[in-house]
């Protein structure tokens, strides 16, 4: 195969282990997943809309995403072409390295972070810069120091994944400073809607940077993952640049009527932070109560420090029908990160790790 | 913007006219889309599929496609690590350039067929040679001669789109013969359920050949266009490389359950394809009476030859509600395609060509 070797080098992503996987795997029939940051509840709102729309199943999307283009773009109180849709927030990632990265260009992220950033750069031939966390937080002056000539995009996770920190305002208006106008920042904000007040207001920076995007995705706070659709916000001459090289029909029909739904639920995403925020106040005292390290979250996950190599803790909660994710993808094999999932499943998640924790020790 | 220059050449595809875009845009209530291969039905198979699995839309897909790879690789008689499934087959065009593409490659396919091959080419920054088609057919003997010891990648569209024909079992052995092992062969079989008897039995020819994908879809004669899922079957190292490359949740969850719900489902294409092949007939009956030349389709749409410009053709329809595929993304300005509709739609397409060649003489 003359295939590009620079692929061979690849680490590839290792998803959260799907539900159905360990249900075959173990036999069980009850399963909780709590291992990909997914809404432990399917929304109620999308079924109307799917069924309406699976009369017109056989027939394309609209490649531009009319209808949802308009609302979003109502919503958010941005101009309709600043809009790029994807199959999911992570085909912005692809679609910005597609059209901006050529052999021996750079890409800047952290380290730990979201591991796609660094695994599709490699694939598209960047040399890839990992800057390592300060504090679990992405190290923007560092960041900033490592900036060549060379460097076309820096990714920042905000909030951050594993670590659930974020960035605020005044840290980003520090470092936006110091970034070369030519460079492109891609700010993924997948957790957002978890994020706090003082979270930046990117949208508004948008306004003075033109090479930037900011991605959000409908997979998190909205409970559509299985659906695959999310977005980019960017200056209207990048988004026409993406819209041109993605393929004609990267968004299916029932994702574009969904994520319209979900744009006129107004309730439903609001009590999901709340709900997500009052089940992480409890995993927070459980994980105190065992004297565990955890890093305090904006989002709807919890990195913990177990103090010890991860594995017998992740199979004794698979066999228990539990899904945590091991950060041993990272290289990090002390750490784990748990998604907060419904009552029923943080209370089954604290049994275990207190069976775990009482019998280790 | 330090975008990829290469990108600035490239003219985007432009699908079919939506219906959707032209009802808003016509203020029509009714609208015959004829314009983009699609079945004129909804399957009424995925709805129970669908609606089951709604329950889960919260969770991402399963990155492998577990239940439908199983299923289909024991239909088709092929290893399941053979098999690539994709956001439509479009998205194996997008991995195998991804995979194998670095600048200054060459790429082969024929002028004019599928559109995507060339604009994802010259994307991933290849030369694009292309071949003209010899008497409405790709010219697999030229094709041959073009091979340069920089030639990647052969996309071959069998059955063709926009024409219509089909390289025959013996004209593709012939050709296999010629082409040094390790180019890819890319053969697109998008419209292979419309296909005759003596069409090549390609994934017998995967045993002879590793550097070979064959594509297929369920946009066509499955009706799930909407739903965005394709598949490439190809040796397993090679999809193991375009799996690797991937983004991980590339096919959503609800097209992986009406995808297996269609492989179920043994009745549903054989009529598609039996219905399709009749209403053809009527089609090239009405064309045969206006004595306008077309191409025998070997799927299920028409090339025609208006024999003059097709623009106030293309607006007599629109404004009429039918909406045909012009060829002047082809550059070709006399040509135009229709797809097979109901009985209802072809009669009425039928019927609006009479009146506009009737006027017109």
């Amino acid at each position: 195969m003359k295939h590009k070797k620079n692929i061979d080098k690849v680490k590839p992503y290792k998803p959260g282990k799907p539900v159905e996987e360990l249900k075959r795997e173990k036999g069980l029939r009850l399963v909780y997943k709590m291992a990909s940051n997914e809404l432990p509840f399917s929304p109620a709102y999308v079924k109307k809309a799917v069924l309406k729309e699976l009369k017109n199943i056989n027939r394309y999307p609209e490649s531009s995403c009319f209808y949802l283009r308009s609302k979003l773009a109502r919503k958010l109180g941005v101009k309709a072409d600043s809009l790029v849709f994807g199959n999911g927030s992570d085909e912005l990632i692809t679609l910005v390295l597609k059209a901006f990265i050529e052999k021996g260009d750079e890409v800047i992220t952290a380290f730990p972070s979201f591991l796609v950033y660094q695994i599709q750069a490699q694939i598209f031939g960047a040399k890839v810069t990992k800057v390592p966390l300060k504090d679990y937080s992405y190290n923007l002056d560092e960041i900033a120091k490592k900036v060549t000539p060379k460097t076309k995009i820096i990714f920042i996770a905000n909030p951050d994944n594993p670590t659930g920190t974020y960035l605020s305002q005044e840290k980003v208006n520090r470092f936006l400073k110091k970034i070369p106008a030519e460079v492109l920042l891609f700010f993924d904000e997948a957790y957002f809607e978890f994020a706090p007040s003082d979270f930046p207001r990117s949208l508004k920076m948008l306004k003075q940077r033109k090479n930037m995007i900011v991605t959000r995705t409908f997979s998190k706070a909205y409970g559509l993952a299985g659906l695959r659709i999310g977005y980019g916000v960017t200056d209207p001459e990048i988004a026409g640049l993406l819209n041109k090289i993605r393929e004609p029909f990267n968004v299916n029909r029932l994702a574009q009527v969904a994520a319209e739904a979900a744009l006129d639920n107004k309730g439903f995403v609001r009590e999901m932070v709340k709900f997500t925020n009052r089940e992480k106040n409890l995993i927070y005292q459980a994980l105190d109560a065992l004297g565990l390290f955890y890093i305090r979250s904006y989002t709807n996950f919890i990195l913990v420090d177990l103090g010890s190599d991860t594995s017998s803790l992740y199979n004794y909660m698979l066999s228990n029908g539990v899904i945590i994710r091991e950060l041993k993808g990272w290289g990090l094999n002390n750490l784990f990160r748990i998604t907060i999932g419904t009552s029923t499943q943080n209370k089954k998640f604290i049994k275990l790790l207190i069976d775990y924790v009482s019998n280790e020790a």
